[in-house]
């Protein structure tokens, strides 16, 4: 048995193949995937702040659908206020390897959990969540509208994108691939990572349309090689679509780009030369402020009760947890920061190693005279709206 | 107990309100709706013949998975070479009802059947059909997915879709409701009915591409309050959608349209005035003509065996059954003649009403001047690529 620890929990990865050069592929005996380490712990944050400050409840179910080793849905149980987890995977081998995870983890007393071996689809139809994970091996297309179609309001929905060379379109055939399962036409330039989530957003949004429900993006990302993002469920409102979906144009010669709201618009920049359209995409925040402020919120009240309760030198076990918890939902806080400063922006970015005026310069002194942020996109990627100063005249 | 009959066999309507004046709904009981009669022939012909003539096998399995009261899938037992169905309805009352019309008919010895109380998804993950119908309540979109998933290459599809006013674009809301739902603008003017099924199809292909997958339309038809689409499953081939899927744009002003398969294309007529676009639509044809040329050789090759066997007095019984199923075909190939000369044609029609030069003539007459043909559309709308006769200049 080759055990790791992983949060707090052990996985008995004698199946994975750990160990050797990683890389995760279809034929691992049960799929687990190490690199994917910071997109759990960011979940499993998340999931839990779910739980605790957004539900208040201690009743929600957890649907692992494609569970794997286990490790995610573990420690929901293991990290999370979330109780009940619906564990599946359509290899049998998988959930052997969940019983015996579960059998060599001391988890707590009072949780319930349920194996299945079924398809994820079939799965979806027959059981209801309150959270619902969709993180396949490669594209979610595929499974979307599975989960979108038994979604409820309220429910929240994770989805991993790992196929993220097709949502950039970094060729020609990812490009034409993205055209055919997200509907949507990527642009592969400096901003291409951000048209990607967006892409994927967009694609989200318009499948959940399609049932009469509307997502509401509390966070997403991109990172490594993957996108995430985390979203409730609501009911659909008319003209949603129309204020959220839309396309990007950029110009190569001159650099102007432009958002396009409406069915029709100019392929031609002002300046002659043919615009690139990329879209149809998301151009709403991809991280709802007013979530993010409930976190900033929650983290101030509750230190706030463990600074009293230290003056008063009330530290009783109670307070001990809440101060774990604090911290805990404090680094989601830091986590969630940049990208919450990214949201009064236009939708891209520049790359300052591109532009002969900044490539030189100190970000920091950059960012003064862009009056921009840093974008979490790429190290040297920056957001502004005083876009002429990248546009060549 | 309350019976009528339609083709071979008879049901039991005494919970579907038959007899009162009669709008379908999903209040009743259990769903018959005898308006879809006639869809229903065709498609029992269409099934045999799919049987009998392309699959040459007894052993196609059919789905019937939104069943009422049972009627489709009795007529399939009754009427055609396919001996297996799988009848579901998520209504209890249903499953009653079809036990008891498979009681009242006298069916064939050699039959087989499955009855299921489940959701139409949860069904189409567990069993595998050969040829799979779709025929909702409303607009098919929501169960598509679920279909194409789980679709095999070989496979026959058919589906029915009543939301004519949305594909139709007939009022604001129709049109935005089209946005939402099928991903694609219709467009409301003479033509309209053509750029529904248009859209349709369209959506088909586009959801079908995102399973790695492609439809070969057979046959596909506008009729009463509803459209209709039988399409057997290809593998998808590069570039499908870009030789297949498109936009029109129609100018009201001079009455110009194109066809426009890039990305990109111009939004004002060369009139001067803004033109309206829809799409994404299918610009391919709507009926396959090699299939059309397959059912026209099969009744006259069958024909020709009947006379030969007339002249040399041997009618034994096997002979008039073969007259039988040749009679039954050739009603098949006169519904589609008509459509199968549509093909032809550029993917609109005109309204000969809507044109003084042409309104007061026999429509043969002018027929013969626009070199076109009668559309299915509408009984005054024709097909001409001498497009030129009907713009203003």
């Amino acid at each position: 048995m080759t055990l790791i620890k992983e949060g707090n929990v052990v996985i008995d990865v004698s199946d994975a193949d750990y160990g050797k050069i990683f890389v995760p592929s279809k034929k691992m005996k049960v799929f687990y995937n190490p690199r994917m380490k910071h997109n759990r712990d960011i979940s499993v944050l998340f999931y839990d702040f779910w739980a605790k400050a957004v539900k208040k409840s201690e009743n929600l179910v957890f649907f692992d659908g494609m569970a794997g080793s286990g490790v995610k849905g573990l420690r929901v149980l293991a990290e999370t206020g979330i109780k009940n987890v619906i564990f599946n995977d359509l290899n049998p081998k998988s959930i052997e390897n969940i019983k015996s995870n579960l059998k060599i983890n001391n988890l707590p007393k009072n949780i319930h959990y349920n194996l299945y071996n079924l398809s994820f689809q079939r799965l979806l139809a027959e059981k209801q969540a309150d959270i619902v994970d969709l993180d396949p091996f490669g594209t979610p297309v595929l499974f979307l509208d599975f989960v979108l179609a038994n979604a409820r309001k309220g429910e929240l929905i994770s989805i991993t994108a790992t196929d993220t060379a097709v949502l950039c379109g970094a060729s020609q055939q990812n490009s034409q691939k993205c055209e055919r399962i997200y509907f949507s036409t990527p642009s592969k330039n400096e901003s291409m990572k951000e048209t990607g989530l967006r892409i994927l957003l967009g694609y989200i949004a318009r499948t959940a349309a399609k049932y009469g429900l509307f997502p509401l993006f509390l966070l997403s990302y991109s990172k490594d090689h993957y996108m995430r993002a985390f979203f409730s469920i609501e009911k659909y409102k008319q003209g949603d679509l129309d204020r959220k979906i839309g396309h990007i144009s950029f110009c190569a010669a001159c650099n102007k780009r432009k958002v396009n709201f409406e069915q029709c618009f100019s392929y031609v920049c002002e300046c002659g030369a043919n615009l690139t359209i990329a879209g149809p995409l998301w151009l709403g925040n991809f991280i709802d402020m007013g979530f993010y402020k409930e976190i900033d919120g929650f983290v101030k009240k509750q230190n706030k009760k463990i600074k009293f309760s230290e003056k008063t030198k009330n530290t009783t076990l109670n307070t001990q947890q809440q101060l774990r918890a604090v911290q805990k939902f404090d680094n989601l806080l830091k986590f969630m920061k940049p990208l919450a400063a990214e949201q009064n922006f236009l939708p891209w970015h520049y790359n300052l190693h591109n532009y002969p005026n900044y490539a030189h310069k100190k970000i920091d002194q950059a960012l003064q005279e862009i009056k921009g942020v840093r974008s979490h996109f790429d190290p040297l990627a920056v957001k502004t709206n005083k876009t002429n100063l990248f546009e060549k005249s």
